[in-house]
């Protein structure tokens, strides 16, 4: 069979890896293709940078729609970024007939509707494993490794800049802003980290695997979203000693009511491997009714992890490419037909009506009473506690008074509830700080 | 479409669960593969043990031929394990035209060879997700997800029963007979235990493994297999303070000279994931040169755990069992023309030309002098040590005489190599019982 002809639209990090990973392991990915995968045109505004990768062999453009216009292209791959010009490179990629691979979770995430259905309608493959936990094969996984089950719930490390602060602020015991500061300087995180700090990147990535695992569409707007700015040292350490680790995860799971789809650090007991997954490094916990609990590993970005994915998607694309679609994987694991249906109305639910448990670290007076008194108002709410310590009093200010941190770990309840009470303990004048709050998953 | 129908062969355990998943995710999974998956006819010995799993609408018959000759069956699953009347079955099955779906890792990993030729010649689908690993899908990660990369090695804790014997080994300081017998009250070993504590069990697998990652022929006659029956509570112990835990590993790794294909209890570093994974849970890391090292993880047995790679497969034929050859993924990872020729005639080294590390438990006489000899030997043999570990001496018999444990670890070494300095270390008369030597392997 004639090789499978790609053209790059963008050559920076992930498109140079996608160009050695393909030169270097030609001979190997052909016997597993059955067909030759070639990338024969590159497009992108750095047209010297480009060469200087790709060499002579390779034709480079400065116009990305000369690789779109090109009839020898069978498959484009979009690695601009972003939700701007990437957006009608990709429609209009599709709209000439041709298959599109991209590692643009922004893009899927917000518009990923529009242009998963533009592809069924024009009968091209639309693949991204590589926007999602970079070299994991965490979308094939969920979309065919798991097809026997019902999905429940998972819960990924996704973001692997607010990994490797959070587990240098334990470490280290540093603050913050003094982490963040020590991973720009070592490229671990972008000169503006506002995307991975807020959560915003795992929230376009566990958007994506909420559509797969459950059938339902793309809907990054409904994603509730938290960073980790809000995290002091002094919670990395207390939940340690409570035996618990804090990730910031992606979660979304599967209830009676809808489907949770949230982005927030929890508390992970320290025993799980996921708790033990460190640096950059990412990992997703899937738990589906058959399968049981299992968990997906390695690194979520980076030139060449990235580019395996990018390669894989080539490598499925180059087998199905003159196929009809009924022998196709469905972009979003299922027939798209069934998006729509009855069985995909399972409605996001709002923050309010999640249910979990929570930590909950208060800045109390060192008075008597106090405690009977938080613990009430939760008990009040139909709150149960699961633990509590208290730290020995500092002493603050002048006159002997002195403060000291509640920790409070409670059972599962739902969050508006939550809120309530928490609003009514924060109003105690004994209550003498914001009431911090992190929600606590087991993941078993 | 018209709905893909599905015979058993054999109901026990996995053929159970099977049914079960089938029936209860019948619409999630009819809205992902694009067509209905329906068990129609069953075949086992046991008919009325049959009967009350699958009830009346599916026929049930004694003689599993029935199901093979049936034109409507267009998928036997064979589920009766072992190498005997399993290979016919199977082999008159792809002769049917039927495509295959096998949980039998023993009857593939010796005779996978003649099977995926029947299968390439007829035209139809061998598939063997169950096989390996349970409900991880780590045949789908190694043949699909990780398709860009040159795989480097990979090593697997496989066998579900080993591993809760080794966890309860550590976690309760207990010897090995003593917690087998625990195992088989609990229903983790059977009755007869061999092919699971023996390491047969585990070969299997990573042969098979080791075919689809490096496009070699599957070669079972090739693989080292050590169990863990000679392991001690003491090793165990040691391998603790020594910053490692002691696994049952499958490993297989890609050199210059050949190809490694070895089972045999590892030291692995305590901070490794992979030396978390406890109980009977199974988890297997790969390293690619593009992606680096990742790490899947989940149930390795049961019957819906088993039964969702079953259904996983189910789904991969309901979508290309009309399609033609070039556009299904090969069984072997590798398209079949390509496994005889240059490229994949790396051979299975024997065991004395694998590199690896090494932890020796030596019981010696405390005498001076003895280390001094026992590292000179190794020195000479240009073994280099990584860390020591003497034990303050015991007491032992009359006349004051004292002996002590003595652990090396040593830096990686040709096993030849170390055979024969093993040999003259045995041979000194101040060491006083065989030499354990356990290997290591850093896996990072």
């Amino acid at each position: 069979m004639k090789p499978i002809q790609v053209g790059l639209l963008g050559i920076g990090t992930v498109g140079s890896g996608t160009f050695n990973v393909l030169q270097r392991n030609q001979g190997e990915i052909r016997r597993r293709a059955g067909r030759g995968i070639e990338i024969t045109m590159v497009a992108d505004l750095d047209t010297e940078r480009a060469k200087s990768v790709v060499g002579d062999a390779v034709r480079v453009v400065g116009d990305a729609r000369e690789v779109i216009a090109n009839p020898d292209i069978d498959v484009v791959v979009e690695l601009i970024g972003g939700y701007g010009i990437a957006k009608s490179l990709v429609l209009e990629a599709i709209a000439a007939g041709k298959h599109v691979v991209t590692a643009n979770k922004a893009l899927l995430a917000v518009h990923g509707t529009e242009i998963f259905q533009a592809a069924a309608d024009k009968g091209v493959m639309v693949a991204y494993e590589a926007a999602v936990a970079g070299g994991i094969p965490i979308i094939k996984a969920l979309r065919e490794g798991l097809t026997a089950n019902s999905i429940q719930w998972l819960a990924g490390i996704i973001n692997g800049t607010t990994n490797f602060i959070l587990s240098e602020m334990r470490d280290k015991g540093l603050d913050f802003d003094v982490v963040l500061k020590e991973a720009q300087r070592l490229g671990y995180a972008e000169a503006d980290p506002t995307f991975d700090i807020e959560g915003v990147d795992a929230a376009h990535k566990v958007t994506l695997m909420s559509a797969i695992a459950f059938g339902i569409p793309v809907q990054f707007d409904k994603a509730y979203v938290e960073g980790i700015t809000g995290l002091a040292a002094a919670d990395i350490r207390y939940a340690e000693q409570l035996g618990y680790r804090i990730k910031l995860l992606g979660i979304t799971k599967r209830t009676d009511k809808g489907v949770e789809l949230r982005v927030h650090p929890s508390l992970v007991p320290a025993k799980r491997l996921i708790a033990n997954v460190e640096g950059a490094m990412n990992a997703v916990v899937v738990h589906g009714d058959a399968v049981g609990t299992t968990l997906y590993y390695g690194k979520g970005a980076g030139s060449e992890p990235t580019a395996s994915a990018v390669v894989a998607d080539l490598v499925d694309i180059a087998r199905l490419a003159d196929a009809d679609a009924a022998h196709r994987v469905p972009p979003l694991a299922f027939q798209s037909h069934t998006l729509e249906g009855a069985m995909s109305s399972l409605p996001v639910l709002p923050m309010s009506e999640v249910v979990t448990s929570y930590y909950l670290r208060l800045r109390v007076a060192d008075e008597a009473g106090v405690l009977a008194k938080v613990t009430g108002i939760l008990a009040g709410a139909g709150i149960s506690i699961d633990a509590v310590l208290q730290r020995e009093a500092d002493e603050v200010g002048g006159e002997g008074s002195t403060q000291t941190d509640l920790i409070i770990l409670t059972h599962e309840t739902r969050e508006g509830n939550m809120d309530e009470a928490l609003a009514q303990i924060q109003a105690l004048p004994t209550v003498l700080a914001p009431i911090n709050r992190i929600r606590k998953e087991e993941l078993n």
